[in-house]
């Protein structure tokens, strides 16, 4: 298959591009990394990606930022921040892939185990992943021509402990082995509408 | 207890107004109706609303728009009707009333069945919906004072079924009793945290 993979340098990206890569043709995306870079809250960028892409079997979106904040300190702007990078920016590419994508053709979006269980801190981006996971829930039973769309909901990464460890408490990490099954899932496998937690 | 109905005059806001009006002192607000008119997507006139009510001992919010259209019809802008107005307003009132709440006081939302049942021309209405479940998990494990936030998901209203019915094929639909039910357990009881469902 060829696919794209936004975010493919990242964490998460590098995870799903190791399990995906040895047996399909991508295209790595990044901000400023990989083979093409756009910025996922432009949606011009998003469409100009695709008509550089052609055609394609998959999308996955494992990139977009939200801001974390103490509840009382989250001021309007802070919640459009989340809003308009990983919620629309995942949305948009969710949108404009279609047009590009072949018959049968997945869409992979990335939400995130604080939608499902908060931490301090975490009220947007509790928003945004749960927001992720209602519209693949929504635009699923809508695709056309067989196209199918998933959102995987990673617990925080073992690679990410170092950094965010502290502001997960008692969760258990998780292997990117395991988190780039969970997109194979999605881009190999046959549903639509789904939410793939690894925990 | 002295109450703020956000939508007072609407199907859900008159399921919940008549269920807490008999025991409590309700300040209706409406869009163009009520003690008090606002436009909940303008977080100007949400901090004018609450200089003028002052302390409360509890805020619910039956109001918001979402913009209902095939997937394929969906633009960007399209998706911002429902994050700017339902999602938003909601938040921005939450966030605005936590000042104005006296201890223990509670904040109540309105998402909707869509949010974990899909329908045809809700994927924003899923995403805005699952959005307000996620934030009020979220929100709830950092506010202050024993204050509480929860949401009610209603399914269709019996109410609504002559005018919305058809978007919702084989949707059982619930009495505006057990709604308002739902909505006095949100501000009578002590739970947070906590999507009631009404189905
Ligand atoms: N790490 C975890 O434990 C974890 C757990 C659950 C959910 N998630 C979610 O997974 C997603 C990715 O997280 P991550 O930890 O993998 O992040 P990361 O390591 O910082 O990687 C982010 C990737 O996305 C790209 N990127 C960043 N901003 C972008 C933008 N505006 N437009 C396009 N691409 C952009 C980056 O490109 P460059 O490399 O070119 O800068 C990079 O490839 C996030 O939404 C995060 O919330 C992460
Ligand atoms: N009806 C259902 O079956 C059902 C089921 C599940 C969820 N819901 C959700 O419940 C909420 C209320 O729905 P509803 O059916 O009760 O609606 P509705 O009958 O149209 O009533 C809406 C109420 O909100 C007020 N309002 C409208 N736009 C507003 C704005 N921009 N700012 C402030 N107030 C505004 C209206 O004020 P005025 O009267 O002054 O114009 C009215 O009181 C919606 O978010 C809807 O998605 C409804």
């Amino acid at each position: 298959m060829k696919l794209i993979i936004i975010g493919a340098n990242g964490t998460v990206g590098s995870a799903t591009s190791n399990e995906l890569g040895s047996r399909h043709d991508i295209i790595r995306v990044g901000k400023t990394s990989g083979d093409i870079q756009l910025d996922i809250s432009q949606s011009g960028q998003i469409r100009e990606l695709f008509a550089r892409t052609g055609k394609v079997d998959g999308v996955v979106v494992a990139a977009g930022s939200v801001h974390f904040a103490p509840l009382a300190q989250m001021e309007e702007e802070h919640f459009h921040v989340g809003l308009n990078s990983k919620l629309m920016g995942q949305v948009n590419v969710a949108q404009i892939a279609q047009a590009y994508l072949q018959d049968g053709g997945s869409i992979t979006l990335t939400s995130g185990v604080v939608g499902e269980m908060p931490i301090r801190m975490g009220a947007s981006a509790a928003m945004v992943n749960a927001a992720l996971e209602g519209f693949v829930r929504g635009a699923a039973i809508e695709l056309p021509r067989g196209l199918r769309i998933n959102v995987v909901s990673p617990g925080l990464l073992e690679e990410s402990v170092a950094e965010l460890g502290s502001f997960f408490p008692g969760f258990e990490a998780v292997s990117s082995k395991r988190v780039g099954l969970a997109y194979a899932k999605s881009v190999e496998g046959a549903q639509t509408g789904q939410v793939y937690t690894v925990r």
